[in-house]
């Protein structure tokens, strides 16, 4: 039972308390803290509780049952009603979806991306950077060899090749599982929504970090799941809370980033790697890792999947070719514990029935020849160069008030202006100066300014970026020298 | 309320009345007749309705408890439960989708079909019918044209100049619509899903035919609908228990094809069609329109589209080109009532974010180029060949007792065995012989063998109709003739 002492009412405040005790419960039950049927205190325990008037907590309850959030049973009390209403869910989808779609169409460079920009917001590469003559002739090859198989439908799992020739690539990342354990998808975000089909009943409960990929968070509400966030630490999750949280809500499992997470950029201690793995696999949970990034390790030495430590079959391990190949091909795999293998496979049916076989062919004629290994090397280097320049350029034009825990690897950087300044403001600024970036609300649950903001290297040359991080910098400066009240609070204080 | 009179039991029948009454309760909990929360008749009156015992009632409810598909609230009754238990979801989930991808893999030919075997089960052309080197052309030169953009991301409604064309081709169909409307997807069966993402709350009604496309039954059950099947009439879906289920469960959408039908190839009449657009209008539900073949019109000359007629934006036409084209491209789009735009583009972010650029790109030069037109006329004559063959190898070679209502189009032949005879077993045997198609018991919701069976001419070529169903119609015949005592009950009655 929640303890309903925690609610914090403001006498001094404007707002009417009973008005304060109404939104305080509807954001109770919209996050799932209250849950469907769960009774409200009665009305002079509630009262005595809060230390109100009665007739403050029996207005709250009036308004929360007009809108349909709670009911009264007759000589029983006031429950939290089994569904919300539904226009309450569809503004929420919305808001959701606007800022999973505004992101996305920020990370395509769709949305104000002119010729002429600086674009630090989007995370793909850009289109120079295709290997596409290479990719050209082995999707010749394959239509000379394969005709019109190429075009038939694929089986549901994958073109088998593809999927063995990738079973192979893993090993080099030290993870041992067999052909039939890796699907094929359309792309990352096609695997994390299968996912959620396979996993997710409407009203169950998933973990994801705070902040956290959009577009998750949009496949796991779409499912009807109920999302706890929990802040990232300098080192990863905080596992306190973790293990509290699933003890609490029971997950159906916990989405996280390991390596160069999107979009703080942090990588998870290799301990604190361990320690989840040992808490998911006591509490019989599943950890969804979507592996983005871990192939661009400039500087730690140690971005271990979770999936290599898994020794109990709990990891659904999501990897993405977007980043460091080409996002349009729509390709990507999953690796699957095998008692998911069939679940995983009907949804995937439902969804698509299956990948694109000319793609899958093509790709695995890409892989088999070793142009990938190749083309990896080459995207290395490039990001490194980036990497490197960013690093140097944040450090010489950053005000020292900005904060920024400097990656190891991957190609986002997690920054945070001083307290009270937010980066929506600064971006709209930046976009009249032709330079973009991803504020920060983009990536919290709450679509909270907190002044975070996330700089990318995907899509910005090296000639670019010293110019454009000069350019963010005076921004910067000129944006918080004009808040003098403000100015005054600033302190410097670690990031995360 | 339910009313618990039309709950028929059998004193007559081996089976215990309880065991009886629990199934049928049972079977009414699940496909949705009696809703969560709503309260049993008393034990008393149940049995006084039912003209039983009161122990049988008491019996079944307990089995009902046990099974956590029933609660008692002590002092008022025996409720329904709020969620049904999670094994029973499953269970019915699983079957659901192994039908499902049976059906699937089978119209893929992945399952069970041998080089040497004669399919009519694939509703998909075979792969010497695509046009490989006109495409290989036309890939060729977006490559070329397009360089490294074709692998980027592509707009989430899919790229503009391919909509442009789209729009301009499909009013030669008799559709207005403007560019903004229609949305690329990746394949029928991922526009079904999006529609479902976009339309379907947890717990809400769908209409369908009854028999239907099961991808499109998993697609609904996936999203957590109640899906309501009504059975089809000759000329369509029956009317008036169309409008009745209307005015009781109010669904989100219904789902049909009134082109050719899958499975049964029937045809809608004029009247019906436009009489179904007035009674959704009227009830102000959607209509999602599966057009995957209405081009191949061979007899009727009214394969007119709903979406033709739709003055009122209440269709959404899902166009596929998997049965005339290639199913393996995963192309096809949807025309979208302009009040759902943007609901179901970001149904299609969360999915998959986009669908392939390079592929657009080269269908959009398919298109343009007027190499489509010319490969659908030599698709209409191969297919017009194999269609005329198959109705006369169906009249020369099929007992008469096999009902068939031929159809007017489309690549699709429904027949039935006559009563008591399971189409699954003449599949067994078929099979032996080297000879598959789709076993009827796909098609329905209750995965019910009836004896219907569907014969597809989309992946046999002519020289193997003749054969292979000369060699169906003595299988059917050996089958029926060896079980004397159903013989004589054989009447010959209409399809449908």
């Amino acid at each position: 039972m929640y303890d309903f002492k925690s609610i914090k009412l403001d006498k001094n405040q404007s707002q009417h308390l009973y008005i304060q005790l109404y939104k305080k419960i509807k954001e109770l039950i919209l996050q799932g803290h209250l849950m469907e049927e769960e009774r409200l205190l009665p009305v002079r325990k509630m009262a005595k509780t809060l230390e109100v008037n009665n007739v403050t907590v029996v207005k709250a309850y009036e308004i929360l049952e007009k809108e349909g959030l709670v009911y009264k049973r007759i000589g029983s009390g006031t429950y939290i009603a089994k569904e919300l209403p539904q226009e309450l869910n569809n503004e929420d989808d919305i808001s959701k979806h606007q800022a999973s779609v505004k992101n996305q169409l920020m990370e395509q460079g769709h949305v104000k991306v002119e010729k002429n920009m600086i674009n630090f917001a989007s995370a793909t590469p850009s289109a120079e950077l295709f290997p596409v003559e290479d990719f050209k002739r082995v999707l010749n090859e394959v239509l000379d060899r394969d005709k019109g198989h190429a075009f038939d439908y694929q089986e549901g799992k994958g073109y088998y090749p593809l999927r063995s020739v990738l079973n192979k690539y893993i090993k080099h990342y030290g993870i041992e599982a067999d052909t039939e354990s890796i699907q094929i998808i359309s792309g990352a975000q096609q695997g994390i929504d299968i996912i959620s089909k396979a996993l997710i009943n409407y009203g169950d409960y998933v973990v994801i970090e705070s902040p956290s990929y959009t577009g998750a968070m949009a496949a796991f509400h779409s499912r009807g799941a109920k999302i706890i966030d929990i802040p990232l630490q300098k080192d990863g999750l905080d596992l306190e809370t973790l293990e509290k949280k699933i003890k609490i809500y029971k997950p159906r499992f916990i989405y996280v980033m390991p390596n160069f997470q999107n979009p703080t950029g942090i990588s998870y201690s290799i301990s604190k790697k361990k320690e989840i793995l040992n808490i998911c696999k006591r509490h019989n949970i599943y950890i969804v890792e979507d592996d983005y990034l871990s192939d661009l390790d400039f500087n730690s030495n140690d971005s271990t999947t979770l999936k290599k430590l898994d020794n109990h079959e709990i990891v659904i391990y999501v990897k993405s070719f977007s980043k460091i190949f080409m996002p349009g091909l729509r390709l990507g795999f999953l690796v699957i514990p095998s008692k998911l293998h069939h679940n995983l496979l009907m949804a995937k049916h439902t969804t698509d029935i299956s990948t694109s076989g000319l793609l899958q062919r093509a790709f695995e004629l890409y892989l088999n020849k070793g142009i990938w290994q190749k083309h990896l090397a080459y995207m290395e280097e490039q990001y490194k160069e980036r990497f490197l320049l960013m690093e140097e350029s944040i450090n010489q034009y950053f005000p020292k008030y900005v904060d920024c825990q400097l990656p190891l690897g991957g190609v986002n950087f997690w920054l945070k202006l001083p307290k009270g300044f937010s980066s929506n403001k600064l971006y709209e600024r930046a976009v009249k100066e032709n330079v973009i970036f991803a504020p920060g609300n983009l990536f919290f649950m709450g679509n909270q300014d907190e002044g975070y903001f996330r700089l990318s290297i995907a899509s910005v040359n090296p000639s670019e970026i010293k110019y454009g991080i000069k350019l963010l910098g005076n921004l910067i400066g000129e944006y918080i020298d004009n808040k003098e009240e403000l100015r005054k609070d600033i302190t410097i204080k670690p990031i995360l």
